[in-house]
């Protein structure tokens, strides 16, 4: 295991010190692992409260702030946050006009917001759960569809929203549509190592690669021979437009890295992707090409794609500043 | 090799096809493999070119954009642009107030942005060299030391400055003091794959790293066994400030990823470098945590300090619309 850690032990509590000396956009509750915005949001507006596993990086800390999440709970290594942990964050962040719990679909994430929803007491607390992975249907951890790409997307289109002064209600009709529109894929050429385990979390051999990947290592739909980028793109672009019909309404499309794919790569994957989706009539209106939410380093790609409208795409264009979203702020 | 790739001879090519289809804000001359803004800037405003070789992205061609870069050459995978390529991006940038060539020290690249110089006939050419890297003198491919990260700080800076209308003299004038003013040094923990040679451009054993890394993987200063990120913060941060007194002036940090390098690490390195750099006395006023100036597929990170000034931190500050920052815009 080649990484620059200290403690195997303390990877997250270590990685939440560099994140608030060097983000601007945050303070950090080291005792709870929670991250807020340095410059909380007005009183009389929802709040965004999202958190997970770590390892996933930037998700979700690194979207806290102006336009985006007011706070993140930073799990252990690919490990849900607590309860207590969440309704504490929910409980800080509520600027009186409630909170918007935003779940990535793992039993652990699920059940842990839900209680921390009933902790939180007088705070009124609503709920979407992402479920945009076609890959497979009750995975590892989760029953359902795992939830991956389209939380990157949600969380900005719903803070966008919250921060122009939209009630609780319709912030989460709004996110309800957003994790309805989406759907992801996933491919893994590696596997992702977690620092206090020592070795890759699964073997895959050196001449093949994993489709469907989840985002903690999770097995896919099959192993295939690696394969060239043009054959890749088809097989993150087909098992998407199969699922849901991405025609006939302005798309935002992501091209995600794992965590230990070089950007050269994901460009040229685009390049790849792109050309698929315009023969199959989708009309890519956004693009988002980098690294958002990762597995450690594992060497890897998703594609998210939204179905979106003219008002999600405006939401989507409205000033975001966190250390891993940030323009027009 | 395990990669996104299609054909290993045209990775460059396939690359810039993604590019242009996912960053609104360039356009590319393909024939020529020049990244130029999708909206020049007005007549009148000094124009900024750049170049190299490829493998390093988001630099350069994901700096191309307001606020930064007018045109960016992209070489083959770690080769010089040729004179021709530069000459031409010189004469389509120009906006009738003359252009800065902004070039990292290696002895191709020099060489080659000079003979462009001379091509660009009637065009007033000035030109800055970045040779920030403190690790060796007269490396692989270079006389004097490498020009690294300062080239990503020195881009944005310069940027501003263009954009405000400051003439070539100004500009030139201001770029050579970001590039006297900035210090690196890198820390490789595994080599990147060059695609066209298919496998790692050296060897490094499973418990060492090396101190001191080109972006090419030229040779560093020493190898060392594998050690904590406190110790790797310590060699990092000293050899910088034993080169250049960083104390009584705003820092700028940027701590860089080299293609593979998760972020949870950089931010836990930042999180070692920074009380370093406080007990140093240095002030460190921004910082910049992510992957800037990456080697392929290299794990490993870079550290660069900047000694600034108010004027720098307030080009800085300016707005900038590119690829790989984007700010205010």
């Amino acid at each position: 295991m080649k990484k620059f850690i200290g403690d195997p032990q303390h990877v997250v509590r270590d990685a939440l010190v560099g994140l608030e000396k060097s983000a601007e956009q945050v303070r950090v509750d080291h005792e709870h692992r929670i991250v807020y915005r340095a410059h909380p949001k007005p009183e009389g507006r929802v709040a965004l409260v999202s958190g997970g596993g770590s390892g996933h990086e930037p998700l979700h800390a690194g979207f806290v702030g102006e336009g985006m999440l007011d706070a993140a709970c930073a799990g252990e290594m690919f490990t849900s946050p607590t309860p207590d942990q969440v309704a504490e964050a929910t409980a800080t962040a509520d600027r009186g006009a409630g909170v918007l719990h935003i779940v990535k679909n793992y039993t652990g994430d699920v059940m842990n917001f839900e209680m921390a929803a009933e902790l939180a007491g007088s705070v009124r607390v609503e709920t979407v759960v992402t479920e945009d992975d076609v890959a497979v249907e009750d995975s590892t951890f989760t029953a359902g569809r795992r939830g991956v790409g389209v939380t990157v997307l949600l969380e900005k289109i719903a803070g966008a929203a919250a921060e122009e002064g939209h009630d609780l209600d319709a912030v989460a009709a709004l996110a309800r549509r957003v994790a309805a529109g989406g759907r992801s894929l996933g491919i893994a050429l590696t596997s992702g190592t977690v620092p206090s385990v020592g070795k890759p979390t699964f073997d895959l051999p050196d001449d093949e690669m994993e489709v469907g990947i989840g985002i903690h290592g999770e097995p896919g739909r099959r192993r295939v021979p690696l394969a060239p980028a043009p054959e890749v793109a088809r097989m993150l672009v087909e098992p998407i437009l199969d699922d849901l019909d991405m025609t006939g309404a302005p798309v935002i499309a992501m091209l995600n890295g794992m965590g230990a794919t070089p950007l050269i790569e994901l460009q040229l994957m685009y390049g790849e992707v792109a050309p698929l989706l315009e023969r199959a009539g989708v009309t890519v209106a956004r693009t988002l090409v980098g690294n958002y939410i990762t597995s450690l380093d594992m060497a890897g790609c998703s594609l998210t794609l939204l179905r979106a409208d003219d008002e999600i795409l405006r939401l989507w264009d409205a000033p975001v500043n966190t250390a891993g979203l940030r323009w027009g702020a």
